[in-house]
């Protein structure tokens, strides 16, 4: 093996879903990958031996040539495919990878990038609506890293205290609190004294009516990361970008998109730079945030 | 997205064999495509998220480098995807695409753009023999639409006269007439007058006697795209290119095979100039005309 | 088709496996093919349609560009896989192909080739430990041709007796003979006179003593194929490379695997040379010898 002729950045791609989805493909392409192993229906089982193929190739000096990426469409497999995929190097024999199953990571991120930028965190507090599923999970984490006050809302109570519970176990002195936010009465409740509200729902699922936007006299910015209508947040539009709506800046699925790409393309490129990243939610957000995104 | 970071040209493969087509990938390179995302054993239900993850990662003016290409041994497989994927566009955020499954439209291409070459088709009349099955059919349509009499020749007349009937509700002003040709006798009844024929039957069977061709006075040009032998028009050889026979031009399927992987590569080629493009028969038959080919 | 459009270099992987091998993929596009074409689960009913996609695209000339791999992990599948390969061939139409499942043959290779770097082979008697597994009968065919005596060594000696008559069949005037090795004293009587050892057992099978290794005066090298502890050869350190250990230049599995990558990818290079190749132990081995590896 001389340097020379493994100059490639090989990504492997790995998917559970039955298609490897050709959303990730195209961006990795995008974001410089030179060779793409694309891998669907992928077990845990089987990630022992496609890590060995990538880790036992190419000289240690090499292997930040080559990097793994999990995506695919359920968030829950591709957690399972990263814990097999760490446990299955060897010491300093490792390549870096990257989660974003249906792209989970980069919207939290951006998200949060998006609020941080209308908004100084620390000392804010925020209300997550669906804020038990993958992105809002996410989002609620990254949010209580950079000092807000977090509320994490759903309809489930329960499901929202055992959200906060883990959050707060992982950052210590971090302040969480569950809301449930079926009625309009209890999302009422909940937006009180919020700075900031990100609609994290299941498509077309309304959590947010208009008349509480409105009467939401304290709230800076309003995310909802719903693409497909009717919008999470009643009269935000899925391109709102900063749009100003009853005094305050709106964004909208697709307003938000630019720079979940952005986010993307970055944590991709720098896969590459060095093999022993684990580019979750946490390190994604900081790699954005370093860049100025 | 910056402009240059999305200049690969992409072609996504959609295939329902458990194997993806390795000719439709050679093909592919050779026509330009730099990176090949093929997907075997596609069904329709799953076109919907890979057509998005084509026309929602690249800014609309970098979409025409990202296309698809349907092919596979199915044709009714084929045309359903293709069915699937144009319902999955979303207005102007779309992406080319070509149907080519098992050879079918750049085979039936090639045979009429041949015929054209050797005959006047405006005022001709043509014979297909095995003419419902999805070579025939498609050729049926070619000639129709060159101004040429098609008779639709089929052991089966109700079968050919249910493709004559579907041609002729696209193609106002046509004139296409089903024949049986399961019989000496018939053969040679629906032989009369044409000056063109074109025989599109399975491997190994054989549609025309050596004698009837020899009997056929008026015949211009003839056929055969059966590369297996018996040949399907007895006589011809597979690697004839107009080869005088009898007084007639004659083609074999090898000889027929030049032209259509000249098509077949100028209608990949064409893809990656623009993202509205759908290429089925008519459309790679008027790019190859167009082309001189 | 001109010259000009079909310069890259594809590779057709062919894999039985469920997932095919990134392995062998990696170790392909450091080699230099430039377009992998990865196929898993592959079955030898679908390679006759998969050869067919790789022979009837490219003009003659260009042939020595496309070339089939066969990896995967399981030998017996991927040697089904060849001979399908080479039955699916038309004449002079053609492309170069390696067979390397689970790296039985560059092993094997490598293998012989340090145990000819440290010992005149023509003359001497080697034993090859499990000489009934893939690994094993490869390694005995390669020794043999080399004009070394060899010994089989089995569990049951019946196995063994059966490799030395088909190696003898296919080499006329070798020299084999069938050794039971399940016990320290069997092993030892196999020992005696000996100067190559190899081991090619299963992970984690303890084949030979550091009793008996020190006790074999004659020995000059003992190869140890084993990566999983414990060692195939009690002693032998996994990355040994001519370490002399008791008089006798020890390698073991990490230290002959430089070489065995060096034979990898000097057989994937060659494939691109010509397109009548067909690459199984003996076209490895003699490759790698030519090369002075």
């Amino acid at each position: 093996m001389n340097g020379s002729d493994s100059k490639s950045r090989i990504l492997i791609q790995l998917d559970p879903d039955l298609q490897p989805s050709v959303f990730d493909s195209v961006v990795a392409v995008d974001a410089g990958a030179d060779i793409l192993l694309r891998h669907a229906g992928v077990t845990p089982e089987q990630v022992q031996n496609l890590v060995h193929g990538a880790i036992f190739t190419r000289g240690p000096e090499d292997l930040h040539n080559t990097a793994i990426f999990i995506g695919g469409s359920q968030v829950s497999q591709g957690e399972a495919l990263l814990n097999a995929v760490v446990k299955s190097f060897f010491g300093p024999l490792r390549v870096s990878v990257m989660l974003d199953p249906n792209g989970s990571n980069t919207t939290a991120a951006a998200a949060v990038r998006v609020a941080a930028k209308e908004c100084q965190l620390a000392g804010a507090t925020s209300l997550i609506l669906a804020g038990t599923g993958p992105v809002g999970r996410r989002a609620a984490r990254l949010l209580a890293r950079e000092g807000s006050a977090v509320r994490v809302g759903s309809r489930s109570v329960e499901r929202a205290a055992s959200v906060c519970q883990k959050i707060g176990q992982q950052l210590a002195g971090s302040t969480l609190s569950p809301h449930a936010t079926e009625t309009e009465e209890q999302t009422s409740a909940a937006l009180d004294g919020v700075q900031v509200v990100i609609a994290a729902g299941a498509a077309g699922v309304r959590l947010l009516s208009a008349d509480l936007l409105r009467a939401s006299t304290g709230l800076q910015v309003a995310i909802d990361l719903n693409a497909v209508p009717p919008a999470g947040i009643d009269s935000i539009e899925v391109v709102d970008r900063a749009v100003g709506r009853h005094g305050i800046s709106c964004y909208g699925a697709i307003g938000v998109g630019g720079i979940k790409m952005k986010i993307h393309k970055a944590a991709l490129r720098r896969l590459f730079d060095d093999n022993q990243l684990v580019l979750d939610a946490e390190e994604i957000y900081s790699l954005a945030s370093d860049m100025g995104l």
